[in-house]
């Protein structure tokens, strides 16, 4: 079968099965359920930095000085950039290309962008199985890169095994706005652009917001990183701190992949339930018929939820035909 | 019925009434669903305004001052402020105390801000429902400002009856970083502190990004328009924008609230199939023990939904307990 063979050429590290895997999954494609199904008892491999932060506040060139940092150092590095705000034209592979001039030469270096989107969490779904299937392929770190403000965002950025927040000097509006949920979210805080007038400012907001916080002994304490990403200032420090964090959490991880599974798993169990419905519950042009009805305010959401539960249980107890094991 | 008497006062603009039922909504409670149901086919008169922008970009104080120019004009108003960044604290409520003083003693104004979290779209889902009471509560318009560079925020804000987008002079790199997505999402543009250097820059940004768009005889283009939100300068022009783009548009207004529809749908059905499985198809335990099998890698997530799906519809087809009609 194709997807068994890409799926072997996959977990050899073939690149170019990894990018056809990847596109896979993007368009929820039944090849990339079949795919992340084959590779997923082989992953779990790599470890998960997440990093997230305001547009413009220079995480794309961050996170290409960071994976500089950690090949120098020698593990290989896979990176997915969510690019939520280009859901609609498919815009970031230009950016890729681009992005990925820089770590030409090295094998030992993918870069994805995620332009995709779909229903009820598609784009935060899709990132993650991108990042199994970089994990997969080898990549002993892999990269997510998202503009940290959103739902969806937050979710993918606090599932991984360790959340970089990405501010800029004067952003103390920013500071102020984000204020509660990004010190929830933050393993460690990167001050980025820290040549610009006001760092210490920053700095200090995001100090007097910890302060409000309790640690116990034993507890981390997020530290907060200046860096200048363009000149690369900063980025060993920042590496360490990942370094750091790891080992302080090492016995702890499991508690944020069990939340990662759960959030994975919800949303597979979401698509098909709604798959099923569409397909099978309902008469073609059906599932639009409530739709304009809805619209019309003749019926009401929660009415007809509950018209098509009882319709999609009716189905099943007279032995509609049974769906259970398709993907995706 | 107490929802029964609590929907009643709601419709009869009691604004007690109304926060109540906003706080059932945000809480998920069934009172919450059994509240829309009573509510909807009564709503659909209000004009739904989507405003978003990045952190800083000063969207709560233009909000206020659009709030204070739709009342001189005579529209009551509603507005709910999504607050996605603060998801874990609910510290949106102080700030609605400050905000609401500006319009303390104005009985047509109502706002509240969302810090509510919930699985797979359930902050676009409260979002939207809350919208939906203002709506029913008499609010002739309701304001939806959302922090706009995540996926779910996206949707809220593509499914207002007009989308305005914000963004700050000087944002130069954040125009490029949003590129597609906002140019269609927006239906006007706000470059607000325009009193500030860099203006016609950004301006001229989103000028050369529509360039790039091609716009037939009778569609509509963007414009562009500039605010000093502070001052209040330049919001006179913004409600006339939104004016002529409601005017325009007054035919198409159903697809929007078409697709407003499938999203509520979806989400409504996707929560309701999720609590079943927990609830009457896996025992107690068994969902926890599912994600920690797919956290230590011994299950993949599609295989787990898999085995869950079959035993929801083995459970369905066997006469398990019919829960069709509990919301929510």
């Amino acid at each position: 079968m194709m997807t068994v063979s890409l799926a072997d050429r996959l977990l050899a590290g073939d690149s170019r099965a990894l990018a056809r895997a990847i596109s896979f999954v993007e368009n929820e494609a039944s090849e990339g359920a079949e795919i992340i199904r084959r590779i997923f008892t082989r992953t779990g491999q790599a470890y998960l930095i997440g990093v997230t932060g305001a547009p413009g506040a220079g995480k794309s060139t961050l996170v290409d000085r960071l994976t500089a940092a950690i090949r120098a150092a020698g593990p290989t590095v896979g990176v997915v950039a969510v690019d939520p705000t280009s859901p609609f034209s498919g815009g970031a592979i230009l950016g890729d290309r681009v992005r990925m001039q820089a770590h030409a030469s090295d094998a030992g270096v993918f870069i994805r962008s995620m332009a995709t989107r779909g229903h009820l969490g598609g784009l935060a779904r899709a990132t993650s199985e991108v990042a199994l299937l970089l994990d997969a392929s080898g990549k002993q770190t892999v990269i997510i890169e998202t503009v940290g403000v959103g739902q969806d965002e937050v979710d993918i950025v606090r599932t991984a095994d360790v959340s970089i927040v990405t501010l800029v000097p004067g952003a103390g509006d920013e500071v102020q706005a984000l204020k509660a949920g990004i010190m929830e979210i933050a393993d460690i805080f990167v001050v980025n652009k820290a040549d610009r007038e006001g760092v210490d400012r920053t700095v200090a907001s995001i100090e007097s917001l910890q302060a409000l916080q309790t640690f116990g002994a034993g507890d981390w304490r997020p530290p907060i990183v200046k860096t200048v990403a363009t000149t690369g200032e900063g980025v060993a420090d920042l590496l360490a701190a990942v370094d750091r964090f790891r080992a302080h959490t090492k016995d702890s991880l499991g508690s944020r992949r069990k939340a990662r599974a759960e959030f994975r798993l919800r949303e597979i169990l979401s698509r098909r339930f709604l798959q099923r419905v569409e397909d099978d519950v309902l008469r073609p042009g059906e599932f639009e018929a409530y739709l304009e009805r809805i619209a019309r305010r003749e019926l009401d959401p929660y009415s007809a939820a509950s018209e098509i539960m009882t319709r999609a249980l009716a189905h099943q107890a007279a032995g509609g035909r049974g769906h259970g094991r398709e993907g995706p």
